[in-house]
């Protein structure tokens, strides 16, 4: 039997309920924010995805294929590089051009648990801003997505690629082991921190660099920085993202953090990454990339965004999205075109309502619309008719009544 | 530069808004008529793709690659497919299986006008269920979802396999040749009726099966090709549907037209096709295919559906989507932080609000906002801030008036 390939799945009705739901309280906020959407194709030309600068470390993630005229392609990793081409080819668009984009992604990874090698990616970004308020935008709609979906045990961490690179230079790590040495930082929450300093030693990085990541206080860590090495432009980036937080609304849920570092080579200052708090799960994470759209060909622009893990999300998610459902059942096969009035009815009127289309006996009716989790089974049988009624069952408590049928869209 | 991939395209903002809000509508429809979301990954086994009995015409079209571990995949060409899939892996879901699912599906077509290489479609099914009333809903979850957008002027082609087999039967045409017959007959919009009806001359087919096409009525359609050939099975069908159509209330848009036979290979009983009239074209179809899940290695369980081709949708979509949307300029630096205060409330209250990050003199923000088609800009400057106001312009009239800060959430 044919089954998913390995590496991706099926969502079922129940999650992709909760999907959907979450999909639409996010779009909600990037509305308010003035974003707006935006889509591009599900795969690019492999060359633009594994550029230098973009996906060049991804290389062997990508799922890569020729189309029937020998074009190499790839499915998109994330939908930033996409982004960023679409910003070259559309050089023209009043800045700041603000959009989200809801799609699935692909990474050739090791399957994990929580971890696919397709998910499905909310993502926001603000091109033309070198304005750390369009930083700060993206942190506060990540705080303000997450608490609309009634998820409030989050922070957020925030670093800056260009603070760490100042920091590292005094502990001596050459450019060109930069990347290797932030991909090993950014394990600590994956492989533990004694690992990681196994690692940073491997690699001849000084690790009393850690001993900084005590720091709990965020204005406190910025001074002690500034202390120790001086008043390095990642910090005063730093600064400004913590105080247009607070008019914004999002400074509690921000929580500097130099070990964190984000594995894509574009990021090229502030970098985010959104935790849930009991199971210390990420959920979402971005930065700035400011060269990303020039490397790839396209206009000097500088660029901040943030990426929800839509599936991580949906796997946190409790809450319970309950919908008045109703299901008309027909105690006979001659009541059944009455049933199917009653239906389109209370479609009519903008409820949910299924009805029997399998010929099916009353018992296995009712059977299916408690498997179903209905709400409401409205029967329908000839004895009440005759007063122009119905029953009602009410499939929480069991209990039923009858109604008239001219009253039931006020009943349900 | 890095261009979309030949056949793609990326879809921008004003058209993805139209995008969002008919899938929208079609959400609420779907919902309503007691259908619930499903998700598919977007590859499958290229073995189950282009399997026989699902899309081994199709072959030549599907964009096939390997993955790392050299598994043989090819991007979905439809989501019907996908879904028998599904139900193979999934035998003991409660039945009917009613499930829509909205996303992208991939072929490797030439690309013309309105017609690309990646699509999105929408689709609705109904598993396990024999009973012509499953074909009905399908077409009055059509019939309503296009109403739901504001698009009045269509019509539902409808037509049946088993019905074209027979009398094609009638006119001699061999087992063997009927999907060639039936892809020519469908081509009839595309090639004109003389050239489908050379092609038929070519596979020996007595044209004068055509004479058929021009009944208008409906019932009278079924009258005379009982008279003519007997009581064929599709003719019960059809009539069972235009009966059950008049009490779901969708029996107005539906012609039944011998010439439709959609191309792919499943289908077994009725076929649908949705029609825009002013423009002619095809916006949807689908159809009863009743083996499909068993070919595949499933159980044997009936299955109709109709599918969305939701670009040519959002092509033919007229209306014009508003939101009040809110754009805060300030005068002067110095009042950017109270700016952001006032943009903040507005988004809280739920409105829609954006706000200059770039740090721009207020001139330049008010272009923006121009061109950006803000509805309105709330200018924050220093002498109306002495009296707790900021001045509204209304960007549609030119018209500005002076507010008090705590009664902008009611004016705007």
């Amino acid at each position: 039997m044919f089954q998913t390939p390995k590496g991706t799945r099926d969502i079922f009705p129940e999650e992709m309920e909760k999907l959907n739901f979450i999909i639409g309280e996010f779009i909600k906020v990037f509305e308010k924010y003035g974003f707006k959407p935006l889509d591009t194709p599900a795969f690019e030309s492999f060359e633009l995805l594994s550029a230098k600068g973009a996906g060049q470390s991804l290389k062997d993630e990508i799922y890569y294929f020729k189309d029937k005229s020998g074009r190499e392609l790839g499915l998109r990793f994330d939908l930033t590089v996409p982004l960023s081409r679409f910003i070259s080819n559309n050089p023209n668009l009043p800045k700041p051009f603000k959009r989200y984009q809801i799609g699935k992604v692909w990474r050739y990874d090791n399957p994990q648990a929580l971890r696919f090698r397709e998910f499905n990616q909310a993502d926001i970004d603000i091109v033309g801003s070198k304005s750390m308020l369009a930083d700060t935008e993206c942190l506060a709609v990540a705080a303000e997505c997450l608490q609309a979906i009634g998820i409030k045990n989050f922070y957020i961490r925030i670093n800056n690629r260009k603070l760490l690179e100042n920091i590292l230079e005094k502990f001596n790590v050459p450019k060109n082991k930069m990347l290797d040495v932030f991909r090993a930082i950014d394990k600590i929450d994956k492989i533990g921190l004694e690992n990681v300093k196994k690692e940073l030693k491997k690699l001849n990085v000084d690790i009393s660099f850690f001993s900084m990541l005590k720091i709990e206080d965020n204005y406190r860590f910025l001074e002690e920085i500034k202390n120790k090495f001086g008043n390095l432009e990642g910090l005063t980036e730093l600064k400004e993202i913590l105080d247009l937080s607070k008019t914004l609304g999002c400074d509690k849920y921000l929580k500097i953090d130099l070990s964190l570092a984000r594995g894509l080579e574009y990021y090229t200052g502030p970098v985010f990454e959104v935790m849930i708090k009991d199971v210390q799960v990420s959920c979402g994470g971005g930065g700035r990339y400011d060269n990303l759209i020039k490397t790839l060909g396209g206009p000097d622009l500088p660029a901040v965004g943030i990426s929800f893990g839509l599936d991580r999300i949906v796997n946190v998610f409790s809450k319970k999205l309950e919908k008045n459902r109703i299901f008309v059942a027909s105690a006979s096969d001659s009541v059944r075109n009455i049933s199917l009035k009653i239906a389109k009815e209370l479609r009519d009127s903008g409820k949910i309502c299924d009805i029997d289309n399998m010929d099916r006996k009353l018992s296995k009716q009712i059977e299916y619309a408690d498997s179903m989790k209905y709400s409401y089974v409205i029967i329908v049988g000839e004895e009440e008719l005759k007063r122009n009624s119905v029953k009602i069952k009410d499939m929480k408590t069991g209990k039923e009544r009858i109604v008239e049928i001219k009253n039931l869209k006020s009943e349900l």
